[in-house]
């Protein structure tokens, strides 16, 4: 479709040639263009997907002269991530974890780490662009491997001041190892809140929930001592699959639930023997003076098939079946979002071949997407990531290997060898906790041809919320 | 200036009208465009500036909802970075350094790390985009804040088989602390090579050379007892600068050299009292086992004006008398190309602020550019990075701070006050060594209203040398 300044130009260059060619310009113009159809929008969401990230896939997945079908989106720009201090005037924070970025691309508010779709101090809900969406009777849905309890999907439909609140029984007191992880006490139904994330879900309008975290959806809901949050979902007119099988068979479903695994969803690829980037290790020398000794790198590793993601339904086959299920006549269209979850989760781990397995699966994905769009030309397509990551792509030898001293890595090394028989080194050094960070830099995102013209190269997370809300037409 | 594409369309749509619709759309093509006059092109390399170190500079400059001017420019993709190994048939490195990656610039070819526009295992020279330019008429410059023999200018105009032998006494057995860094016997004149990059760039049909680096033009001449390289290239007819006073006073000059400072030029912020990264200090206890103790993180600091860049001229003053000495009638143009170098050099020796007073710089000398183009409309600018770099924003307390034990990074950091009141904390941690490693994600690139439709979202660095050469319509 031309964008309005292009349909200007086209008119205004006619203008100056003969009436008559106006009149027609207008008129290819009305009979050229698609008539106002559906109108779409699938916002695909890489969870902790940053360049380094990207990188690396590409580097292992297709060489490094290759592309991925990311790097054939024709719009490509940047985002800047923000999070706030949990307070009124709360001032900024550079770092921001997956609850608040959700809630910015949901809402297109700035919010708090932790927080779905409530506001920063006053827990104010703020409403989505799925329920907008569904105001104006769009069909909606929601795809992600990580459980769809999870901050990210969690933030398009729910509202809760802390994200770990994920079923009945995670209302209050989390206590993880003897530590308070979160209380959400005063959010349970019966104190006049929302309930849980999962009762949320099941009782929302969406049309497509797949995913990960059944375990959520099986405690009782509360004040029903018969029915699971499942059971409730059920009663609300969700058909329920819990494999890939049932999954392929449930074409006709009005409303689907897919829930594959207890929590996250296995990740399609791992580390040798399962392998994670490990210390290097120095000489007894080395800990006299950091010049003297030598010191032994990990072991080069290749990435395998990880046996767990046996029998899982792909990203690419949830969203394939979200399409089908959301594409339903009498709607004005559709609001899906798909998540790869994993590219984070196994960056937080220091597992590099998972990472790279889910950057996989989410370009899959995106390919059902872009041939989805290709027949339905009213269909906006954006890919990005909500933060940064902290995986980085270092030297295999130091740039400084002249220099007769051991040069490494203090944080955590794995050494792959990829497919075009090269070493690819990932260094992991944000902090010495089981656990990396996350971090603050800006993160790319893409557009197909819908997006030229309607988002800029560099935008904020809130604007991106602007832009599909307007794409919609949405109030 | 339309793009062919949107010129054959609006052709195309007016062509089914009438024909004499269409005659119309030709004339009003051949006249509506500007006419062919000077075409330039402003390459503008930010060293070492990734995704991290663009976000350091905006949330500090402008606020984290603030926008350099590099955020307005309508045109941003990405670029994959590649080296190859030394040797014919070498595989992909995938972390390069500022000497391949300009050369990939200059050349359009892939090379490997240290060479100066010379071909990997054969020494081939490489002809650069200068020295092709120069052959059709156009006028050339290169403007750097680093010795302006240094990898990332070098490469536009010098061939060498490695980076280090800027001038005629570093030209054989280059030795630091008893290690050989490097070693170019064979290139010297009287080998019937083409003598040190000084030598190069003083014999060059270059018109502006400014940056650091006097050191270098010092030595005498090779065979020549009475005249240094310096001399050689006024005798040569460059007007010899040293001082910001002088270069603002060598407007009328036909060709200029200026050389500010006797090798990288002072960078314009550096840390309070000039600290850069350190080590957090875990307490005692943490040395028995990791969960235990506590942790000193560096103290906060600011940013603050590093005194040695007193008098020194900006990287805008440079860019500004480039322009000026570029732009002359009887040429069909220029190529300049502008480089921000010490974004990487401070980024390798952990200091934030001096990269986010070089990202400023940047910025500035781009301002400079969008305003030169602003009234000469065939001008492209494209703005990169030449390779990423170590620096990461890491979350200043812990994503995982409920856990009561110390968490640290096990690399060097930085905790900065920035302007807006916040706290933004900076991570090193490539390695062990007095200087950080390179990464290897995928750079940003940048460009002006002429970049769009000629520069893909996503490419490589020879395709940029290729989008620059058609440009100048180049052989």
């Amino acid at each position: 479709m031309l964008s309005k300044q292009w349909k200007g130009l086209l008119i205004a260059a006619c203008l100056n040639a003969s009436f008559s060619t106006l009149a027609w310009a207008e008129d290819y113009m009305e009979t050229a263009l698609p008539s106002p159809e559906q109108r779409n929008v699938i916002l695909i969401i890489g969870d902790g997907m940053d360049d380094q990230q990207i990188t690396i896939a590409r580097n292992y997945l297709v060489g490094a002269n290759g592309r991925l079908p990311l790097d054939e989106l024709p719009m490509r720009g940047a985002v800047q991530i923000l999070a706030i201090e949990n307070k009124p005037d709360g001032k900024p924070l550079y770092v921001s974890d997956s609850a608040n970025t959700a809630t910015s691309l949901a809402t297109g508010e700035i919010t708090s780490r932790g927080r779905i779709s409530t506001g920063t101090g006053d827990n104010k809900i703020l409403p989505t662009i799925v329920e907008l969406a569904q105001q104006q009777g769009f069909r909606t849905g929601l795809v992600s491997t990580s459980s769809v309890t999870d901050a990210t999907p969690a933030a398009f439909v729910a509202h809760m001041s802390t994200r770990i609140c994920q079923s009945p029984d995670l209302m209050q007191a989390v206590v993880y190892r003897d530590i308070l992880m979160g209380d959400c006490a005063q959010e349970t139904k019966d104190k006049g809140g929302l309930g849980s994330i999962a009762e949320q879900m099941a009782e929302s309008k969406l049309d497509v929930i797949l995913g990960g975290g059944s375990q959520y959806f099986e405690p009782l809901t509360p004040g029903n001592s018969s029915q699971t949050v499942l059971g409730a979902a059920s009663a609300a007119g969700f058909r329920t699959v819990s494999s890939a099988a049932e999954l392929s068979e449930a074409e006709s479903a009005e409303r689907l639930l897919g829930l594959f695994s207890p929590d996250t969803m296995p990740v399609r690829l791992r580390g040798e023997n399962g392998r994670q980037a490990e210390s290097p290790e120095p000489g007894w020398l080395n800990y006299i003076h950091r010049y003297l000794g030598d010191v032994t790198q990990p072991a080069v590793m290749v990435c395998e098939a990880n046996p767990e993601f046996s029998g899982m339904p792909s990203l690419k086959a949830m969203t394939d079946a979200a399409l089908q299920t959301l594409q339903k006549a009498g709607s004005p269209g559709f609001f899906l979002m798909i998540e790869s979850a994993s590219i984070d989760k196994q960056s937080h781990y220091r597992k590099p071949c998972g990472s790279i397995g889910e950057v996989e699966q989410l370009n899959e994905a995106l390919a059902s997407a872009t041939a989805f769009a290709d027949s339905h030309p009213n269909t906006l397509i954006l890919v990005t990531a909500d933060h940064s990551q902290a995986a980085q792509i270092v030297p295999v030898e130091s740039l400084f290997k002249l220099f007769p001293i051991p040069i490494f890595t203090p944080g955590k090394l794995a050494r792959i060898k990829t497919p075009e028989g090269s070493l690819m080194a990932i260094n992991y050094a944000t902090n010495n906790f089981s656990a990396e960070e996350h971090t603050g830099a800006n993160v790319p995102i893409f557009g197909n041809q819908e997006a030229i013209g309607r988002v800029p190269t560099f935008l904020t997370q809130p604007q991106i919320f602007a832009v599909m809300r307007d794409y919609l037409e949405l109030d």
